[in-house]
């Protein structure tokens, strides 16, 4: 028996599972902006809950999986979540291990999560090589590479948001990075804005009537149902982009899946068949004949299940 | 005691080695324009003189590793290597465990073993994450994640090569992939060439006294070193693209070390520094400062080393 736990940026989820991958019993709470230590104090309430709830012994959990929203620093056990104040360098892992002595703490980041939950339960069961790219406010890269998910040297690989995709260097990639500058939510949104606030040229778009620093990747992905020009300049763009970022994964990974997941891509699921098309252009021409775009299978599931997964995988 | 074949595409070199990686004998050959099964027959010819020179019986010989000028298929244990004619699917493996009926047979591509070689006896000596790109006739990447080579689906992971990292779209992407159209040594020739052959914009250059289809990326960079215009038209391009690629491979595997090999970067070595100014741009912040970049260390012998040690690791 173990315990996974999906600490998003403003909600925190957990679950006791079994072996086979069975939730025993599940267990939610809002975040509701607690910081610091008072975030880690929920983490431990919730994980208490669920001993409780399951009416199972302390001692019988074997393993604590936590993903969290950010970086999990595997040879402190510190954990940097920008969306949590006072989580720069938190010390997640020891707290845990501290209050619950018989189990083990495992904590990864989200990205790597979603896709060891994929692989586990959801859409890369069976597969040795498969990728995850998470489109949210930002992108990250899960990566199951040869049947291990992979860490890097400093924890931190899977930085897909920060490719370089196009000359020339533009000021804006030093805080956000080329790819997620065009194609993440915040980049849809900023394109948007910045055409908005530069020039006129799409006269007729509704984008217009809106403040421009209000408008919402979301706004983009309406005005672009109703044939906005705008929105159809702006994702056109965010559509090269994923095409072109996902042929490098492929020509670098040779993998079995992509998956494609996080906030964004609910929208831009009707997106799928013409990325691929992009992406067939630039791959190697092999390694994407091996390759299937799919939507993630879980959805907002991925995260609690990688984290059941990761405390599993650990005590298997 | 294993045996380490490292097969050019002109040469074939061979060495024994023993288990702390000393060479005990060593053995070459040049391949000749040998074809399908006699270039196999010269691979089996060498094992067998290395054999008799080191005075070992065959059944001392634990494991034979060979590192090939292409593709290696772990699951059929077929070889694909370019530039050997007939080895478009040929079964390398297979034939040398008839021949050698006690050692286990461990093939695998160049670029894999470039960089096994220089984490074992090389550069990345104690790394568990580095990368080798070996810019020669075409672009190559070697990957040691979380201390594993990686392999990827069907075995092509590391196509580095076809990395997309400008728009828009050129149709020569289709044959040679973006990256290498733009900074490999064919790539830069042909970069030179199609500027003599479509305008006179560099009229001071060296280059046009040339044919232009004779133009090699060893005449660029002669060029360049008589400040010629056109040859650092086409290395400073090039200089863009290394250095973004490299950005991509950082944000990425979060590697500890990228080193830089092959044929034709024995001529880019004195543009490492510019390369690593320019990745510096483009990559994730945290990553770029936990990496360094430098030259292969065993240069011609990297692969050599890492079929000796392809063979030793899996016996280990």
């Amino acid at each position: 028996m173990v315990i996974g736990i999906d600490l998003g940026g403003t909600k925190i989820t957990g679950a006791v599972f079994d072996r086979k991958g069975t939730v025993l019993c599940k267990q939610s709470a809002l975040l509701e902006r607690r910081q610091g230590a008072e975030a880690g104090a929920l983490v431990r309430e919730i994980i208490a809950q669920l001993i409780a709830l399951h009416g199972a012994e302390e001692e019988h959990i074997a393993a604590i999986g936590i993903c969290v929203p950010g970086i999990a620093n595997s040879k402190t056990g510190k954990v940097w979540a920008p969306n949590i104040a006072g989580w720069e360098d938190y010390p997640l892992q020891q707290e845990l291990e501290a209050s619950f002595r018989t189990a083990q703490v495992h904590i990864a980041s989200d990205r790597t999560c979603y896709i060891l939950g994929e692989a586990w339960k959801g859409a890369a069961q069976d597969c040795r090589n498969a990728l995850f790219i998470a489109v949210g406010t930002g992108i990250g890269l899960g990566i199951l590479a040869d049947g291990r998910v992979l860490h890097g040297h400093g924890d931190i690989v899977g930085a897909t948001g920060w490719m370089a995709l196009e000359t020339p260097y533009r000021e804006e990639y030093a805080t956000y990075g080329c790819f997620e500058s065009h194609a993440s939510g915040n980049g849809i949104a900023r394109q948007a804005q910045r055409i908005c606030e530069e020039n006129r040229l799409f006269k007729e778009s509704v984008l217009y009537r809106t403040t421009p620093t209000s408008i919402t990747a979301q706004d983009v992905f309406h005005a672009y149902e109703q044939n906005d020009p705008l929105a159809a300049y702006v994702l056109n763009k965010a559509i090269t982009m994923w095409g072109m970022a996902s042929a490098n994964l492929v020509s670098l990974f040779n993998p079995e899946k992509i998956l494609w997941g996080g906030g964004v891509f609910g929208h831009a699921i009707r997106f799928l068949s013409r990325i691929y098309e992009e992406a067939c252009r630039w791959a190697q021409p092999v390694a994407i004949k091996q390759v299937r775009f799919e939507v993630s299978q879980l959805g907002g599931d991925a995260g609690l299940y990688g984290a059941g997964r990761l405390a599993l995988m650990n005590v298997e």
